[in-house]
């Protein structure tokens, strides 16, 4: 069960990096690598900071291969159908709470404690965005979004207080990752979102 | 003799680094920088994803040595004579290739399958040339030019098969270098592109 | 005394980064993570690449912590009281001397020669600066600022030379970081920069 949903957060992911790709008018291939980068980038900084190499897809190819063609697939349909956007930025919000708690759950095994492990899923979840953001040369919309880093942020440590408190993994994992979901599709609806933070020296 | 062409591509990817930064009106010192990035950047970021560390050039500092003389010289030397502008692009269209194939011989030599050791080859050839771009703050070129990752791709996909069959290395090698050698300068004749992937959410 | 100075180097540097955040309007939590990828991805680059993993943070959380608070703090008081910009440039040249002669010392005491562990220094030095830039969207200041790289280079030397001479290391620390430190100072008020490096193909 667990393994289908982070496969699915992928999938997700990789889409809206070859959507991102689109706006740029990059060349098809250049779009299937965004997808993947943007898929595969927040794990893969994990597993590297961590030390816990080869990065998981080099040791399960299955996450590598559903990158590419979710990619390719998206890169067929994608200016053939009107694309749902809605229901992207409800899956987008759903990859980012799952790939936080996977990430704190993967950091907890390896051993480390409650800040490592935080950190570590709240990375887990936006890591893959902001390589996209960089790679098609904008600002990572992560320092401009709608609390998107803070929710990462709150979902991790949830599910590392109920690991604390021996409540059992999966109920924990449930929670944390709906309580990150509701709570960043209300930021969206309400376009909540921290105030800027300006510093000009003049 | 694999051996000096490897160092060979190194020295000129560092070359394209170095005169990338010229564009930009860097400072010679951030020129160095930059051409020791594309030179190695590739090839770093295989061995990260492998987790064959310390990296290549760690372990026999001959390549960064290497990238900093070659760089050096192209400060010294790229103002004073007119640059052969078409003898770098021959050039670098071998390094794309040669680079190509030997991350897919190193991930084979590592014990990894097909869908890695093919990613690998082709993050090798082309990562140094997207690290480039990115730190000199353009999209990189490899979204935008000429077939560049699908002949990285094709040439490690070639390689691959032949190792598959048997075919003695070095033969295999020369075949996938000189069939990725030969379709990048001819798509770069008949400037060959794939189409623009365009998608504007309205 | 060296651990209090390192982590006076971390402080200085997330300071740095939070401040580029604000100049670019960012949101308080992307604020933040710009301070600590500047405080710490200089040491992390290093540790990667060294294969010496998990990286420093991760082993000893204080880093991480540390780089979390100043940056906080630095959110809360930079627009209310006058920031004194000197202090800052100050620390920073003593943060990017120190970061390198730290990065000589890690790389030879993990068992590396001349070149690597110079290098290592430079990146442990330079590579914090070089990401936050990156992620703001601008052409790392490296490329363009007074005898940046250099200093950290000339430092890395100086204090491998004293290391390799057998004399005491805590007065060949103190000599390349006041060299470095000076070098810097005097640079910036001289203005001093190497020339610009211009290639235009025309």
């Amino acid at each position: 069960m667990l393994y289908w949903l982070d496969l699915f957060g992928v999938s997700v992911f990789a889409i809206s990096g070859v959507l991102a790709a689109g706006k740029k008018q990059m060349d098809p291939f250049g779009a299937i690598i965004l997808g993947i980068v943007t898929a595969l980038g927040g794990g893969t900084l994990r597993d590297l900071l961590l030390g816990s190499t080869p990065v998981f897809w080099v040791i399960n190819p299955t996450y590598i291969i559903l990158s590419i063609v979710t990619s390719f697939i998206t890169l067929l349909i994608s200016n053939k159908i009107k694309f749902p956007y809605k229901v992207l930025v409800v899956a987008d919000a759903f990859g980012l709470t799952l790939f936080a708690v996977l990430g704190v759950q993967k950091s907890i095994m390896l051993g480390h404690g409650a800040w490592i492990s935080i950190i570590m899923g709240m990375l887990s979840g936006v890591a893959g965005g902001i390589t996209r953001d960089v790679l098609s040369n904008e600002i990572p919309l992560i320092f401009r979004k709608e609390l998107y880093a803070t929710i990462a942020l709150l979902s991790g440590i949830l599910f590392y207080v109920t690991e604390s408190l021996n409540i059992s993994t999966n109920l924990g994992m449930i929670l944390s990752v709906l309580l990150g979901f509701g709570l960043r599709l209300f930021a969206l609806k309400k376009k909540l979102s921290l105030p800027r933070f300006d510093y000009r020296k003049e």
